[in-house]
């Protein structure tokens, strides 16, 4: 079985498939959101932080932070981000960035054992971003992708992982700190896209022995009702070995289906969460004990701002 | 690919894995539903006939009829409710009894080629349940259990179905029309029911290549929220290789998922169905042409009775 931990100053996540399905919050994320990348460049954090508090109060084991903003200074937004989130949660941090001074600026102020996001196949990431992720003692996300692009062979894929793994283990990082994506095609436009992944998950899994994380959103682009797709899309993937993904803790109907697929993987003892998040509401004459109830149990879900 | 292909007097259903889920609607069965039962022994079929036409309406590919009532004539009331919904809705019927005299009195009217809905590997119901499938050319449900029970082994139960086949097989019957039911416990009483039955269905599709089956409902069996964990279950199986289930259409939860689930095995061609049930409503000016896409569309989810 193996297990990547991730920690922050006082707090460590388990990544593992005998574990709670790992969910690390998409929101911290300016791409695509003008008014977040707008304020962050203006130092105005106060979104980040109610993104950070609601994405851990709906659930979130794990928050994944970027700062791509055009023509800003990524590395010192980045690492300024990363010291408000780590002051306001406890949670564990996915570094994210493409641009590798800003995964190395983060890293510096970063308290605890980090997720680095990402690493690719390509040579020049390899030999640039492994280094990085042994100096800080880190983990590190693999994208199954290289200089050839993203095959659509799930075969290829593999074997750029399988790649990765080697090099990484290379620089001193062991397998259990490689959590491998194997990329995600939206289905719309590849009908081939979901069972092209699933098959891959089971050989990461089974051969390669290693965890998994996924941007899960990526299935349902351009398709109505998105949610639908990528709350059974997390159900599908989890079955065929997916261990974590970074997705939107703050929909309700993600939620209900990672916590029913962990039901179903047995990753949820004897049921008691699912229980806890569902029973029925108790018959008249019980008021009291299911307001104490009610206060023992974990907060509800936010509506997303 | 194995294709079952399951038909009534008009109508053909395919069930394979690069077809859309074969949803099988299940409420046709007294077991548990006091009131119906109590009505069909005294020949009031006026809830079955409901219970036929909403299935249908709300996308059951094919209807389970079962009419287990203790101390009443079974084979008789079986024929009966047969001719019945054959005679109101044109999709295939699944023939489901525990007793071969009904199933024998429910295949003697079936107009068309039946499912028949069970024989288990023990000696005697081989013996007597294969002749009859083969006399009236119909397919048929193999539960992977024997004389000595229900193995809590996945590869015990893989065995039993392997021997149903090759006995099937024996009978004249080919492979295609053995539709193997894995047996699914239900999760709060044995954590690892999950697991066992994707591990089992994976090796059901690869190495024993044939379509598959399950009484999907069971496993919440205890559990609050029932639909939750019995859609995000179907989802989780269909990416393992379940081709049909018994299970209810009139779930919107249950059927979103198949749906989604359809998508992502890429068996929804161009994602015509989703977009189709799910796409947002037109802006203001566009009214004229939403009424006339609304009556285009499939009927929605009427209520359970």
């Amino acid at each position: 079985m193996t297990r990547t931990v991730i920690s922050s100053a006082t707090r460590e996540v388990i990544i593992g498939s005998d574990r709670p399905f790992a969910i690390i919050g998409e929101r911290i994320n300016p791409t695509g959101r003008k008014l977040l990348a707008e304020e962050m460049k203006n130092g105005d954090f106060s979104r980040v932080e109610r993104d950070a508090l609601a994405q851990v109060e709906a659930g979130a084991h794990m928050l994944d932070v970027n700062a791509g903003i055009p023509l800003a200074d990524e590395p010192a937004i980045l690492a300024r981000t990363i010291q408000l989130v780590q002051s306001l949660v406890d949670v564990p941090l996915s570094i994210d960035s493409s641009i590798v001074e800003a995964l190395e600026a983060g890293l510096a102020v970063y308290r605890g054992k980090a997720l680095v996001n990402s690493v690719t196949g390509e040579e020049e990431r390899l030999e640039r971003v492994l280094p990085l992720v042994r100096k800080y003692g880190a983990a590190v996300v693999a994208i199954s992708n290289d200089e050839t692009g993203i095959s659509e062979d799930p075969d290829v894929r593999f074997e750029v992982a399988r790649r990765i793994v080697e090099r990484a283990a290379d620089h001193g990082i062991p397998r259990e700190d490689v959590v491998v994506d194997p990329l995600l095609m939206p289905v719309g436009a590849m009908a081939t896209a979901g069972r092209q992944v699933f098959h891959l998950l089971r050989r990461l899994r089974d051969e390669l022995k290693v965890n998994t994380t996924c941007g899960a959103s990526n299935v349902s682009f351009g398709l109505p009702q998105r949610e639908g797709i990528n709350a059974a899309y997390l159900a599908m993937a989890i079955a065929s070995g997916l261990t974590s993904a970074i997705t939107n803790p703050l929909s309700p109907e993600i939620r209900r289906s990672v916590m029913a697929a962990d039901v179903l993987m047995g990753n949820d003892q004897e049921c008691a969460r699912w229980i806890r998040a569902f029973r029925e509401p108790p018959v008249a004459g019980e008021q009291g004990r299911r307001i104490n109830r009610r206060r023992a149990a974990p907060a509800g879900l936010p509506a997303a701002s």
